[in-house]
C-alpha cells in the first residue's frame, strides 16, 4: 500500500504552469513545487515534465536543480524520475562514492526480475555502459560475484519449492555463514540463481535446523562489505518491509540523520508500500513514522517527506 | 545473408494439410515434408504449426518426432523451434549433458543482448528455472564464472572505444593467456561486461602490442573447458563468421562427422547468414560448403540440411 495522496484527474498543462509560476520572481516558492510535486503519481510526474518542457521549452528537471538546494532538491530530483531510472542512479551514485554497497543490495534483492532488468536497462541508456560493467570495474572478489550476481539475475518467479534442495543449500549457506573455507562461491551461487521463494525456504530450513534465523550470526563490528552484502540480500528476500522498517529506524536514529537513506526509503516506496513500512514501523517503536520524521528534520526537505508519507497537509 | 529460400506467399493451412497427407499411409513422406519445412521462414513455420494445431487439434512438433527419426529428427525439431527457444533447448542439452560447454560460451557471445536476453526469457518459460541457476548449479570454478558471466551480460551497444582501456586489459588479458596467477578473474570480467566493439579494440591492441593474435597460444591438447571457453568466447566476438565456418569444418573434417555440430550451425543460422559462412568456406577450403557437406551425409538428413543451405531442388 502506498503513501501518496494523488488526485485522480490533474492537468500537466496547469501544473506545469504552476510550477512556472513558482520558480517566478524573488525566490521559489517551494510550498507550491512541493504541494504539486509531492501529490502526483509517476504517470502524472512524467506528463508534467513533458508538457513543462513543451510550453517553456525547458528541461524541468535542471530548472529545479537551479531552484531548490541541499536535501530537498536531492530529494525532489529523484522523486522525480522514473522508477527504473531512479534506482539505476541509485545505483550509479554507489559505484562512484565506492561507499554503501548494500543500496546496490537491496536494489537488486527487492526489484522483481522484470523490474531489475528495466533498471539494468535505464543504467544502460544512461551511462552507456552496462550496469554489471560498472559494478565489476570497481568491485573485485567475493563482493564483485555477489554484487554482479545479484545485479544479472532473472530468477524464475513460481511457488514450486524443492525441499531437498532447501535442507542441503542451508547447510551450505551455514558453511558460509561460519566462513569456512571455500563455502563463499557455493552460497553467492545459491543466493544469485534460486528464486525467492526457493530461498524462502532454504531460509526457513535453517531455522529448523539450527535454532536461529541465518541472519543472528552474520554481522558483527568486523563484517566487511561482502558480510554486509549477504546480510542485506537475506534480509530483503525474506521480508523487504521488515528490511526497510530497519533502514529508516536506523537513519532516524544516527546521530545527525541519515539523509540519504531517509530519502532512499520514502521517495522509493511511496508509490509502493510506504503504507506497510510506516505501519511495521509504529508497531516496532510505539511512534508513527511520521511524527518520527518530523522531529528529526525540518524546513520544506520535511515538509516534503511528509506529504509523501501521506501527512494531509 | 540467409540462405532459406522461402516463398513470400504460402497458405499455412495449405502447408498443414500437406504436412498431415505426408503422415498418412505406410511410412513418412520425408521429401514432402522437407519440401515444405525446408521452405519456409520463422513466422511462416509457427503460422503452420498453429494451423496443424487448429485443424487436426494435435501438436506438430510432437507428431514430428513420432514420424521421423535419427538426425533428421533432431535437425527439424531443432529448425521448427523460434530462434530464443531453439537456443534455450541447445544450452540445456549442454547442462544436462555436461559436454560441449562452449556451445553456451557460442550462443552468449554471437547474440546480440536483445536476443540473448530472450533466450535466458524462453529458457525460463520452458524449464521453470532460470538459465544462470542450471549453469551455475551444473559448474564450478572459472568455467562457472566465465559461463554466468557471458550468459546474464547484457551489454552496451555501442561505437565508443575508450584507447586507454583496450591498452591496459590487452595486458590483463595477455596475463591471463600466460596463466599468471590470478589473473584468470580479471579475464573473465573483460570478457564477461564489455562492449563487443571495445572488446574488439582490446583484441587489436593485444595484436599490435605482441604481434600474435589473442587465441594463439590460448588452445593446447592440455586445455580445460574453461581455456576453450575463453578461446571460444574471443573467436566469436572478433569474427562470428569465420568462428562459424571453423565449426563447420571441423564438423566435416571429424571421422565420422560431428552431426550435431553440423546440424547447429546450419538451423541456427540458415536464416541469418549462413551464405557468408558458407562464402568464407569455399573460400578456406575451395570447395562448395554445400558438396562437402553432400559428400559427408547421406539420405533425408543430406536433403534437408542441403535445403536449408539453399541448394535448388
Amino acid at each position: 500500500m502506498a503513501t501518496l495522496i494523488a488526485p485522480s484527474n490533474h492537468s500537466p498543462q496547469t501544473d506545469a504552469e504552476s510550477l512556472k509560476k513558482a520558480f517566478e520572481g524573488w525566490g521559489t516558492d517551494e510550498n507550491l513545487v512541493i504541494s504539486i510535486l509531492g501529490h502526483r503519481n509517476v504517470h502524472q510526474r512524467q506528463a508534467i515534465r513533458r508538457a513543462y518542457e513543451e510550453i517553456y521549452q525547458e528541461d524541468l528537471a535542471k530548472r529545479l536543480e537551479s531552484e531548490i538546494k541541499g536535501d530537498l532538491e536531492k530529494a525532489v530530483y529523484r522523486w522525480n524520475l522514473e522508477h527504473a531510472d531512479r534506482d539505476a542512479v541509485l545505483i550509479n551514485v554507489v559505484i562512484k562514492s565506492g561507499k554503501n554497497y548494500h543500496v546496490i543490495v537491496e536494489i537488486s534483492s527487492v526489484l522483481s526480475p522484470e523490474e531489475l532488468f528495466a533498471v539494468r536497462r535505464a543504467y544502460l541508456n544512461r551511462y552507456k555502459h552496462s550496469l554489471e560493467e560498472d559494478v565489476a570495474a570497481h568491485t573485485s572478489g567475493h563482493l564483485r560475484q555477489l554484487l554482479v550476481g545479484l545485479v544479472t539475475s532473472f530468477r524464475y518467479v513460481g511457488e514450486e519449492i524443492n525441499a531437498k534442495l532447501a535442507q542441503s543449500e542451508a547447510e551450505i549457506l551455514h558453511e558460509a555463514v561460519k566462513e569456512k573455507k571455500g563455502s563463499h562461491e557455493e552460497a553467492i551461487r545459491i543466493l544469485t540463481t534460486r528464486s525467492k521463494t526457493q530461498l524462502i525456504a532454504t531460509f526457513n530450513r535453517y531455522r529448523e535446523i539450527h535454532g536461529t534465523s541465518i541472519t543472528k550470526k552474520l554481522l558483527d563490528e568486523k563484517s566487511d562489505d561482502f558480510q554486509k552484502g549477504l546480510y542485506t540480500a537475506i534480509r530483503c528476500f525474506n521480508d523487504h518491509i521488515k528490511y526497510y522498517e530497519k533502514v529508516v529506524r536506523d537513519a532516524i536514529k544516527k546521530s545527525g540523520t541519515d539523509e540519504d537513506a531517509l530519502t532512499r526509503v520514502i521517495v522509493s516506496r511511496a508509490e509502493k508500500d510506504l503504507k506497510l513500512i510506516s505501519d511495521v514501523y509504529y508497531k516496532r517503536n510505539s511512534v508513527h513514522l511520521e511524527d518520527a520524521v518530523a522531529k528529526e528534520i525540518s524546513g520544506d526537505y520535511k515538509k516534503f517527506l511528509l506529504t509523501l508519507l501521506g501527512k494531509e497537509d
